[in-house]
């Protein structure tokens, strides 16, 4: 990379749990593409004050990740369509001071959906409750899935998950069986208290045809392991990543880099993810 | 310069003219000492949204420059000594969210009064009333000058400035002369208005045996040229830039480099000033 200098442009990510993937893929495309642009990842002390210092730096583009995703909304000017449908932020552009959001998840999940051509006939289990998982439950309901179960722990928010996209709504996963599983939890996370743990179990995924897991980190989470093992159709948060992160790029560079920028930058991500 | 990840940690510069000097010194020794770390010039939009960004994203360490100096004061939580007994900071150092303010500039300016053996005997001309005139001034009442003249418009400003330290305060240079002359203004700063004036008059300079510029870009003001021509000697704000860099260095990191791998970063930092 080459060496900052004063009119070097910046873009962070805040996250409670920061990974590399953000950093890795857009500085390597920034270096690729010759742009005197830099991108590092944080996680704020404070989302106010995080927010204040993208004003007060006149920080070009900021990535929000979980937990920040309904709590940002407060903090920004404008919000595109794509965020405010979901009441779900997961990219601020910055431009002269004022802040719009968008949600840069739902296309990635809707370009996922289509390109593995699931059928919108199939059932689907969709486990969590978070922004992400408003953002996958609307790309599944905009593509024309109609048999969806929301599974969340929390009655309040999976009911009302649910109600928004006329879903049904499950506490726990129990016996269930469906063509589609999704996890849209941190259950198999890197680094988390249930790392090592499956979203769903062993006789859903072999009842199901399609396993798709929205972790990144690690892109062979335990779940998508298990589904590949099992002979399924897997997408996983890996493919999500990268998808949602080029999105991003395009709106904070205007910039579309080509398929094998976009290709060359993934794979320099998934090598950090092995370092 | 490595990649950046998720562990790098920040130091930024606010400035309303930032130039590359802190972002050449300090990367080039974070690169030298294997850390990682990155520093960013910044122009700030706010001030009070800049510094809490600093707090919220937990931004380590922060320079300060013109004309933000004494403006910041009201932001951070604790005064060193250095900062308090002049009403001027240039350095913020972020303890897990508590900030103290530091000026490395006096200590600087200190050590090169002292280095190039100037006589505390000698008469003084000191032109300019902010921040850094401020930490001037103290640096040669505190060496033992007694004869020092406040060259400032603003006789507010001016006569605060030399009433601080007993010292006179005049408007404008007019026909004054005296053994030191010293720049604390913008005058001859690249890119600025004065850019091509000097704050003294060709007569002054032949009448002085010291000329001292504390404008650091670029190194070869208009005013350290004509020193040099007339033979004087001559302190330039790159030495005041590299010394003063480099406390800073020390605050941030715990680290003090060597005499060799600051002269580096020195020639480091003065190669990005020609380009």
């Amino acid at each position: 990379m080459a060496m900052l200098n004063k009119d070097t442009t910046l873009c962070i990510s805040l996250s409670a749990r920061p990974s590399n993937n953000g950093t890795r893929f857009h500085n390597f495309l920034y270096e690729e593409l010759g742009l005197n642009w830099v991108y590092k990842a944080f996680a704020p002390t404070d989302l106010a004050q995080a927010i204040a210092g993208v004003r007060g730096l006149g920080i070009r583009g900021c990535a929000i990740s979980m937990p920040y995703k309904e709590e940002v909304i407060a903090l920004v000017d404008r919000m595109d369509a794509s965020a405010s449908a979901i009441d779900s932020v997961n990219t601020i552009v910055n431009d002269d001071g004022v802040l719009t959001a968008y949600n840069t998840d739902y296309a990635a999940i809707a370009q996922l959906i289509a390109s593995h051509g699931i059928d919108p006939a199939a059932s689907v289990l969709l486990r969590g409750s978070g922004g992400m998982a408003k953002a996958t439950a609307a790309a599944f309901r905009d593509a024309g899935f109609r048999d969806v179960t929301i599974i969340a722990r929390s009655q309040e928010r999976g009911r009302a998950l649910a109600d928004l996209y006329d879903f049904a709504w499950i506490a726990e996963p129990g016996d269930s069986t469906a063509d589609v599983l999704v996890n849209v939890t941190p259950i198999g996370m890197a680094g988390g208290i249930e790392e090592h743990a499956l979203s769903f179990s062993e006789e859903a995924i072999a009842a199901a045809r399609v396993v798709f897991d929205v972790v990144a980190l690690p892109a062979e989470t335990p779940l998508i392991s298990a589904g590949r093992v099992a002979g399924k159709t897997v997408i996983t948060g890996a493919e999500v990543a990268t998808l949602q992160a080029l999105e991003q790029f395009v709106l904070y560079t205007g910039i579309r880099p080509s398929d094998d920028q976009v290709s060359a930058a993934q794979d320099f991500m998934r090598a950090g993810q092995s370092a």
